[in-house]
């Protein structure tokens, strides 16, 4: 998983059937301190409830994301799985 | 999932057998405006009926893809999974 | 699997119910010196009992971590499966 | 999948049992006038008859070759899936 | 797969239990001649019995390397499948 920032929505109305119905949230990742990282963004299904500017940890596996949206068939490989509260850096 | 643009077709007659019928496309990933990032260029298997130009949503992941063809012996890792209408950046 | 050192934790008291009750670690890829790589940071579930400044060994592959867990549904890609004693070079 | 061009073969006597009988051959990714990427080279195996100084189409999960391959524990995650005829760029 | 050097091991007494028992090795991607290249250390199980010096062929896939080892549920992503006798580049 890595850290990224919510910068803002795809609409995207011809798509694949399994992604109807999910908020795509454009992210970026970020460094420690929140600034973005040079590099580029990314589409990604969120199932937090996460809004513009917030931290979150994404993950990019394909397998995990299929199945807790309850089928096997997304083509879907990233996706928001957690709002990060702190970041804690010890030394 | 990443943008990328449609920038052309690939055309490749002797192949593996479950790549028969589908429609190869050859995609290079973009920036939020659309400019070409300095990535190589990319072959996409098409679901969405995208067009050269179009942005799209691609994913890159194993098995979700076999499984959406109906089939689980693809070697495909590619696919376009969605045409975008607009991306919406906040702030 | 990569050589990674803890960095310190991550809090997210909003995520995925998957995550409840895992410790989530900041690690960071390091050399064989132990100096970090100028890679970004990393968030990893820990099954080993790592403390911050330990050398790890960290995995970024999806179905393996999601059986360890004991389900497969988790959305995680990131964990720590070893803590490095010593690292032997020869020659 | 991307592109990629036959630059020879590996022999490699001492190796896991399902890579027994699999041509292995050396690619290297090219862009679209099929010049050399500055990439390392890449060992796959070959399922379509690829020659040296072809251009093909590799793909690199895991899964899927596998099941290609007809069992699902090779330990192999490149593979030629097809020969490239023609790149067809539009505008 | 890619062609990568054994450097030497790693001792990590305290692991998950799925990496118990196999030998840890340090590798480092090499070019044709046999020259590091400017990548990282990788920490890779061994199935050939390979030793320091030797040339080898990795593959980092997750699901192969499980059902290898007898089992589905090791957290390990990166495998010594073969040990290179030749590199033959034509042209």
């Amino acid at each position: 998983m890595i850290l990224a920032k919510v910068k803002g929505n795809i609409v995207a109305t011809q798509k694949d059937s399994h992604l109807v119905g999910h908020k795509l949230l454009l992210v970026q990742p970020v460094d420690l301190k929140g600034e973005f990282l040079p590099s580029s963004e990314i589409v990604a299904i969120d199932l937090t409830g996460a809004g513009t500017g917030e931290t979150v940890l994404i993950t990019q596996e394909g397998d995990a994301v299929q199945q807790i949206l309850g089928h096997n068939k997304a083509p879907v490989n990233t996706i928001i799985v957690g709002i990060v509260d702190s970041v804690d850096v010890v030394g």
